[in-house]
């Protein structure tokens, strides 16, 4: 099986098919990471990319459209990070993904010419960016290194206390932060208690080790600290929504 | 082509992108079955699945992850039904699709080691199972066979009135039950009358058979007696949801 | 890669994955379009179709699940436009294009054996006869050249003013219409004014050319006029959804 492209845009419409109709044209598999990311939510997308883009195979291409520049002069960039590549618009979207992928990625500069669409640069631009740097290699995307926009999703330092962003709030209503889960397993460990935002919550292991209905602090899937609640919604049980900043402290502070 | 991995969860999020990335890491395409089963539901996502898999060719693995139970000690299994294989929780979810399958399933433990993260088993335990089974085989994956858990979502007799249960709402309304349809044919027969919670309703072959916001009952297209309205919603007009049980009788009755 | 089968229907529900099941079956690969079309909403299915269709690769067949009629004696039809393929309901659906694909089209009547479901004709119809026609060709499943029933979703002239219908109107609250987009540049040019509904607004290359939140007409990524707002709801700022009609004058009329 060739390696695949993925989309990862904030569509949520039937205009992503045009981008599968691209990529399938070039003959090669395109997957969906998710189309649903808050509109023009850069943050939200990096986020999400970081997260899965380790569990893609080996030359995946991923290809990302959160761009509310679209139709200015930001730039297009490929990356290379790892043994993947990275498409989007220089925004840093691409950022968090291509530093968790690799100590050092490379970003370029991808020149295109002017677009059949204004407004559409992930049918017209990034998707037959990607699907050539799947099918043609990097080189014949890639023009320029260039310095990206930079744009950082993580993770503050826990000494006790951390002021952490909500980054996303899942559909269970868990509210995942950017801060390290790791460091507050050492500081706090599995079955003690964290302080959010002036309110005590038991800080276990998973889910099920609370009442339903309780809420909790965990290590959510992605290594981040997270609040959430047993078959309930940890962000409503906080009244915090993506963007949110909130304390977080041990139980002594 | 090689025989697929599908996804079935109630994760409605980016989520399942991770487990996708999992599956494609292995060399084996993957498709989606379903990822907006109502939170925790595990009866509405065993009855998806074992209306959706017979249609699967041979040597598919389903990996199903609605799991109330993560994080707690319950087993993971895999099993061999027909030429087909599901992998999924212990929690009678893969069971009536199992049985659907297969007159005589065979349920597997399918032991894992302490995954990376303790709240998403649908990345770190199902879906390589679910591609190891692809790829290796069962034996890759199975260890004893054991009793799984049961859940039945059907089928109670129909000898001119039954307590059904609505298993499932469709987004055009429809109110899906586990009374076998071909039961009512037999009885009331297509162009007949059957009397749903004490509403009369006309059994027709098809939404065509009525006006337009008529309320009619028919055999859905698993087999299922069903409540429908012709461009309306069926379960509105009855007032039922999922879980709600009806009583269906002849007109005599 | 083998050529796909797309499939583009107003499902929203897991119906959508015994499609794929049956497609996957046949040993062919199958892609998305989209499956939230609004209910029995005949012409939104055409205008996505028409508009993306063209993006697929020579050999396609899309399989269009958009059929009010199902039940009744309306026909099935399989089209051969340009190098592609078209399977659906005789209702209008596939013929915009149908035209787009190609000046000639040829449509055949698509005859099928009483399906195992009175409902459910894009399992038991429809998808098997797109799987037969990406496998075995469309002399396979076509049976007499037929006459479809029409459907237009576009495109007034534009003589300095034109009632145009709002098709579709995307999550960004974009309001599409079916006025061809070049004639408005021609008359009016980037940079000048239209009246929309007696509402004079800058006609501009991009949403980026006004400040945010501010209402503007543009060229949509189909070619067709639309109206849009940085970061905000065209659709909302003019109070029109899918199914209008407005009035587009240049700014002299």
């Amino acid at each position: 099986m060739k390696t695949p492209v993925t989309l990862l845009t904030d569509f949520d419409d039937f205009y992503v098919a045009a981008m599968r109709g691209v990529v399938v044209s070039h003959g090669v598999p395109v997957y969906d990471i998710y189309h649903e990311v808050p509109p023009q939510n850069v943050r939200a997308a990096a986020f999400i990319l970081r997260n899965v883009a380790p569990y893609f195979p080996d030359g995946t291409v991923h290809c990302v459209v959160v761009d509310p520049g679209v139709g200015t002069e930001r730039r297009s960039l490929v990356v290379e990070a790892g043994e993947q590549y990275l498409v989007g618009p220089d925004n840093g979207v691409l950022v968090p993904a291509a530093r968790e992928l690799d100590d050092d990625p490379t970003f370029y500069d991808a020149p295109y010419d002017d677009p059949e669409s204004h407004t559409f640069h992930g049918r017209d631009v990034f998707a037959p960016q990607a699907a050539r740097v799947a099918t043609e290699g990097i080189r014949s995307v890639a023009g320029a290194p260039v310095e990206p926009i930079e744009l950082d999703v993580g993770a503050p330092a826990f000494d006790g206390e951390a002021r952490a962003e909500v980054v996303y709030v899942d559909r269970f209503g868990n509210a995942v932060t950017n801060l390290d889960g790791d460091e507050v397993v050492r500081r706090v460990g599995y079955g003690g208690e964290v302080v959010v935002d002036g309110r005590i919550l038991p800080f276990e292991r998973t889910y099920a080790a609370v009442d339903r209905g309780e809420t909790l602090a965990l290590v959510g899937s992605h290594g981040g600290f997270e609040i959430a609640a047993r078959e309930a919604s940890g962000a409503d049980a906080l009244g915090v929504s993506a963007g949110d900043e909130i304390t977080v402290e041990t139980k002594e502070g």
